[in-house]
């Protein structure tokens, strides 16, 4: 066991991981080629035999480690993408083929700097968590009023955006990126409702103005640590 | 009414009405969907039961508090959501139904968290005074401007962009949005007036610079505090 | 004269000032709706009257400092504005009877709060002055590389998008703004040149990261005052 | 070579340079005009001598410095520069004659200021390199998995935006400047793929919150400085 310990410890383990997660990056990209049926099953092969060395590190991990091994949040992660690898692929599964390039992922968990990052990222999310509350009570609010406002009308345009609360979120998330808010939305809708910039410019500007603080609160963090 | 205080201050009700508040938040987007006669008349004596109780509520701090009760701006925010919730739903007011969904802004005001996002809000908004003031002369100058040089030309995009001065700002608002700005809007209004980039290409960096500078005050501003 | 500088000093004369600027704001913008030719003569008369007022003051203030009138950077602001209003608008100069709303941009040099605005941003100009440099070379490189490139193609969008130096720059201005960069120009222009998303792109991150870079030395110089 | 040096060094040389490149400049942006052959012939006469002039301040610099002149990263600048302009412009090269125009980012060495502004631009680069590293990750992963996803549909726009892994990959930068994401490609593919926006609003949220994070990242660092 101490053996193992320090053989996975080394600096050259986890260099040839970060090789082979490369290497599956690549055959997995080149899996969406069509190279005749021959190449993609040695594809396959690769792919799978990749696949068994991540399991092997994962449970030397967990030999060596123990129940300290569920205490880092990054083995977790690690277990969570392996396993899912594992689900069949066919049938009723054959979209989950496509979801095995989230394997790359593991880089996240391997590079170092790149932990560094996506800790830092993860570091700033609880202190946004009130902001995200009242973004998300104005979106449920605004997705319910535009759906009541605009939704029974039986313009086909109507329909598709407004027509339920689910197509009205989507739109007013469309709308907050600004993305053809005018021209695509709000002008054929003014043929309708000539009175709805009453709320779509309201709109933009208080989602406009939340998102903001919730960037000057990032930023205002970020130069306090 | 010291007994009434005790029980208005516990934590325990105030979580009953964060409970009611989301519970009437679900019926009232329930209604969106066409459920059947039955089922809308139900989710109505329910809609109706909670703003009772909110009302109650409302009643009984008002009692209790007595004129302190007007003091405080979140009592006033929601008196008027659960006066306006009272208003007739019929005739001529049947659109008002849609509005009731407003109701679920008193989460705003009741959960302890979203009401100092939302005061955080309001504190940025007087430094933000003067630059709205340029912007709004920016902004009228401009829709002035526009209508005269370009409403009067017979074309019907002219007409429905720059017809009038409301239609202007409409206009200049998009444009300040960077939303479809040359393709949908400079480049047709270039085929009729040529010169016209001389006054939209000024008017996009003078908005956006003016923007950035509302936007660099509030970060001043919060990080000062 | 000191009585009538006593006279100009005073709060009360400045806010008849202000008020007659608004006076006329609303009927500079009254003028765009067709009232029928009594109403519209009666409103170029209350425009020439409120001129001449405006007259008046600057000659007053004229009269009063003497030399050190000139001294003040918003008097010449004001006298080029009241100037230009005496310019005829007749004939070949009928298109500046719509300029003439601009004489509403005194409210910036008469209102205190708003000269205070548009000094700090005057105040952050000069320093942004080798980034707009280097921008600007990179607009014209950029602008005489795609008229070389894409310009001499027959197709009819790249005569209209990379025709000639003008026209290639405001078509890169638009790239910049990111308004419809990819649906509007570079697919289509990949259809004919499938390697120029190998400029289009660089241009977008390089020109974004120079603007970013002109904000955050507005920032910077905006927190160390 | 001590009076060469001499010579170099004075402000008035430098200042030639400059007048010299800021003609060539203006030559090489006259020749997208078509100004009839003579006048052509004349301005390829005036850009072959200033870019001898140009050979010989480097062979001059060369001569000065020696072994030194290769320390500077601005004298490779220049070199590159220079050694690409003598590349034959015609047969299979005639499109190097369109690149020309490269020459004038010579002022951004020559001119002090843009020398700065660019050494300052560069020297945030570094600090981005981990994010720029996750955003990569991201931009592969989420490219193979949207070419598996929708690639294989027969559907032309499907073909066009994600058949391969470079399409993809170009349809999700788009995305991520938001330019159409909705209107143009969202919601064309949730048509065929109802779900596809599962995948597609995590993608801005999590592309925007890391591009964000760059510019925070700069902005601290810059304010460290
Ligand atoms: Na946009
Ligand atoms: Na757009």
């Amino acid at each position: 066991q101490v053996r193992l310990q320090s053989l996975i410890e080394t600096r050259w383990f986890s260099q040839a991981i970060i090789a082979l997660i490369l290497i599956n990056a690549v055959t997995l990209g080149l899996e969406t080629t069509n190279w005749g049926q021959a190449n993609i099953h040695a594809l396959h092969i690769v792919d799978t035999l990749i696949l068994c060395v991540f399991t092997l590190e994962l449970l030397a991990k967990l030999l060596v480690y123990g129940r300290q091994f569920f205490r880092g949040g990054w083995n977790w992660f690690d277990l969570v993408i392996v396993s899912l690898s594992w689900l069949p692929a066919s049938g009723p599964f054959a979209v989950m083929r496509a979801f095995r390039i989230l394997r790359v992922m593991r880089l996240f968990s391997v590079v170092p700097q790149m932990r560094r990052v996506i800790g830092a990222l993860g570091h700033s999310l609880p202190g946004m968590g009130s902001v995200v509350g009242v973004l998300g009570i104005i979106f449920y609010i605004s997705a319910v009023l535009v759906t009541k406002l605009f939704g029974h009308h039986p313009d086909a345009n109507m329909q598709e955006w407004f027509g339920s609360i689910g197509a009205s979120a989507y739109t007013l998330f469309q709308v907050m990126t600004l993305e053809s808010w005018s021209m695509g939305i709000v002008r054929p809708t003014m043929d309708l409702f000539p009175w709805s910039w009453l709320f779509f410019l309201p709109f933009i500007i208080i989602t406009s103005f939340a998102v903001l603080n919730l960037f000057i609160g990032i930023i205002v963090d970020a130069m306090q640590t």
